[in-house]
C-alpha cells in the first residue's frame, strides 16, 4: 500500500467520481473559532465516500474476476458504493447487510442493482456468511476497508482536499476524518503525507466505539466492548483494520471522541449553514470541530463529512434536537 | 443588458462565488424518465444564487457609492446575499424585510452584518419604505431583480451550467429555473442564448403565483391576484420585472406551474437522493421535472435548485409529507 496506488486509483476514477466541494460558512467559522472547511462527501455518488473505494477495487479487477461477480458485506454505505460501482461496470453484485441497517440503505442497495442478503449482526458473523458464499460461487469479495485498492480509492478524497486547500491558500490544517475501520482515514492520511505535509490527520469516532482512537494511544489494535446498535451506524466497527492500522499508526495524529448529542447538533448546523444532509456517522468530524476545538492545533480546520444516507425520521430528530 | 455584462460579472465574482456542482442520481433519472441534472445553488454562499447578483452589483459600484452603504428589500434570500456581499466589501448594508419572512432568513441577514428593518407586506409598500430611506440617507438601492448588474450576476450561474453540461456531453436540454421576479431566469437565458444555444430555458412557478408563466403566454406583464403568504416565499413576486420581462420574452420557452404538494415531495427526493437541502421556492424546478416531464421536449433535463434557506420545521414537514 503506497501513494502511487492512490494516484492509480485516481486515474481509474477520473470522470467517474464526483469532485465534491469544500464548503464553508462564516457562521461555522465563528462557532469553531477559526476558518473551517467541510469536504462534502455526502454529495459523492451513492451518498458517501464509499463509492470511491468500491469503484477503485472493482475497476482494478481482471477480466476473469469480473465474470464471477462481486461480493461485499456492509452496514450500508459500502453496500451502496459496491452496488453502484458494480452496475457501472456491468458486473452483478451480492451484498450481505445487517437486518437492522437503516431501511433506506437496504432499499437503495437493492435498487442500485445488488442482490441483498440480510443477517443478524448480534448472532451471526458476516465474515463467515461471506466466506461460505465465496466458496460456493467463487465471487470476488471486496472488503469495506481492509483492501489496498479500497484504501487507495478513499485516498483520492485526500488528493482532492490537498488540491482544493492549496487553491484557497490553506498551508496547514487539522484534518478531521470520520473513522470506522479506517479505510477513509488511512487513505487520506497517506495522500496528505505526500501532498499536504502540514496537515494533521485525526480520526474521529463516537463515544463507545472509539477503537481507533484508543488503538492510536496504546499502539496496538484495541476492540470495542460495545456491540449495541449506534446512532452512528455507518462507522461502528469492532477494531481498526489489519491493513489500515499500520497506516493510521504511522501517519495520524491523536484522535477525538464525540457524544451522540454533539453529532445531532452538528447535523443540524450542517443543514442550517451548509444546506447539506449528513448522516450521524458522517457528522462526527464536524461535531469534533464544533465542540472539541480546544484539542486542535492548527489555524485552519478541515472536516470530512463522509456520508448522507440517513432516514428522514433520524434527520428530523436532529433538526428538532435541543 | 447584454451577454458581455455577464462575462464582466463573472470576472468580478471569480474566486468569490462558489462554482456549485451539477448533481445527479440514477433514482431521479428513473423518476423523470431521462437523464436529469440539478444545479445546486443552495450550496452557494449565503444559501442561494442571490449572492451572485448581490456581489455583482456591489462590486460594480464606484468608490463614492460604496461610502454611502447599500440598501435592499427582500423576502430573505436577496437580503442574505446583500448582507454577505456587502460585508465582503466592508460596506454597511440595510435590508427591509417582511416581518413574516422565515425567522432563519431574518436572523441570518442580521448575523451576516446587515441592519434589518421589518415591514408588514400586506399593508405597507417596501418600495416606498426603501425610497424614503434612500432619500434620507442617500444609500444605494440594490433591487432584487430589476437591476442589470444583478441580472448579470445571476447569469454567471448560466455560464457555469453551460460549461458543466458541455463537460459531460450534454448537447441539448430543457433547463428549468425557479422563477420569482425573473432575475435568475433572465440571466441564465441570456447566458445560454450565447453559450448553450440548444437549451430551452423555462421558468417554473408555484400555482397561484404564476405571473411570469402567464405573462409569457399573453406577451405582456401579468400580475398575481394572490397576495397571501406562500410556502414558496422566496419566489413570490407580484409580476415579472420591467428589465427582466423583455429578456424572458425574447429568450425563454413556455413555463411550468407546480403544486405545493409537488414541491414538498421534490424537497424530500432531493434530501434522499442528492443529500441537499432545498427550500420550497428552490424546489419548484425539480418538482416540474419530476411531475410534469410530459411537457418537456429534450432528451436531458437540467433543473436549478435556487436556494436552501428553509426553517427546520418546514423541512421536517417535507420529509414526513405523503
Amino acid at each position: 500500500m503506497n501513494f502511487e496506488m492512490i494516484l492509480a486509483a485516481d486515474a481509474r476514477l477520473s470522470g467517474k467520481k464526483r469532485i465534491t466541494p469544500l464548503l464553508n460558512s462564516p457562521f461555522i467559522d465563528e462557532l469553531v473559532g477559526r476558518p473551517t472547511y467541510l469536504k462534502a462527501e455526502c454529495l459523492q455518488h451513492s451518498g458517501s465516500f464509499k463509492f470511491r473505494g468500491a469503484f477503485s477495487a472493482i475497476s482494478a479487477l481482471g477480466k476473469k474476476e469480473r465474470e464471477t461477480g462481486i461480493l461485499a458485506y456492509s452496514s450500508g454505505n459500502h453496500a451502496q458504493g459496491i452496488a453502484m460501482a458494480a452496475s457501472m461496470h456491468n458486473i452483478p453484485s451480492t451484498v450481505i447487510m445487517p437486518k437492522d441497517a437503516p431501511k433506506i440503505k437496504i432499499e437503495n442497495t437493492r435498487k442500485l442493482g445488488a442482490e441483498v442478503i440480510l443477517y443478524d449482526r448480534y448472532n451471526e458473523s458476516r465474515e463467515l456468511i461471506g466466506e461460505k458464499l465465496q466458496r460456493k460461487f467463487g465471487t470476488v469479495l471486496v472488503k469495506p476497508y481492509d483492501d489496498s485498492n479500497v484504501i487507495a480509492g478513499q485516498g483520492t478524497a485526500g488528493l482532492e482536499i490537498a488540491t482544493q486547500a492549496k487553491e484557497i491558500g490553506i498551508e496547514e490544517a487539522d484534518l478531521l476524518v470520520c473513522c470506522g475501520g479506517g479505510g477513509l482515514t488511512s487513505g487520506i492520511a497517506l495522500a496528505c503525507a505526500e501532498n499536504a505535509q502540514n496537515f494533521k490527520v485525526r480520526p474521529v469516532e463516537p463515544a463507545g466505539y472509539d477503537d481507533v482512537v484508543r488503538s492510536l494511544k496504546s499502539g496496538k489494535r484495541e476492540t470495542n466492548d460495545n456491540t449495541t446498535s449506534s446512532l452512528c451506524d455507518a462507522i461502528v466497527t469492532p477494531s481498526p483494520g489489519i491493513l489500515t492500522f499500520p497506516i493510521l499508526k504511522e501517519f495520524c495524529h491523536s484522535g477525538l471522541v464525540v457524544k451522540e448529542s454533539e453529532v445531532l447538533k452538528a447535523m443540524r448546523i450542517a443543514f442550517e449553514r451548509l444546506k447539506i444532509v449528513i448522516e450521524p456517522g458522517g457528522a462526527v468530524a464536524l461535531a469534533a470541530a464544533l465542540y472539541h476545538s480546544e484539542l486542535l492545533d492548527s489555524k485552519t480546520i478541515i472536516v470530512v463529512a463522509s456520508g448522507g444516507n440517513v432516514d428522514p425520521k433520524t434527520f428530523s430528530r436532529a433538526l428538532s434536537f435541543q
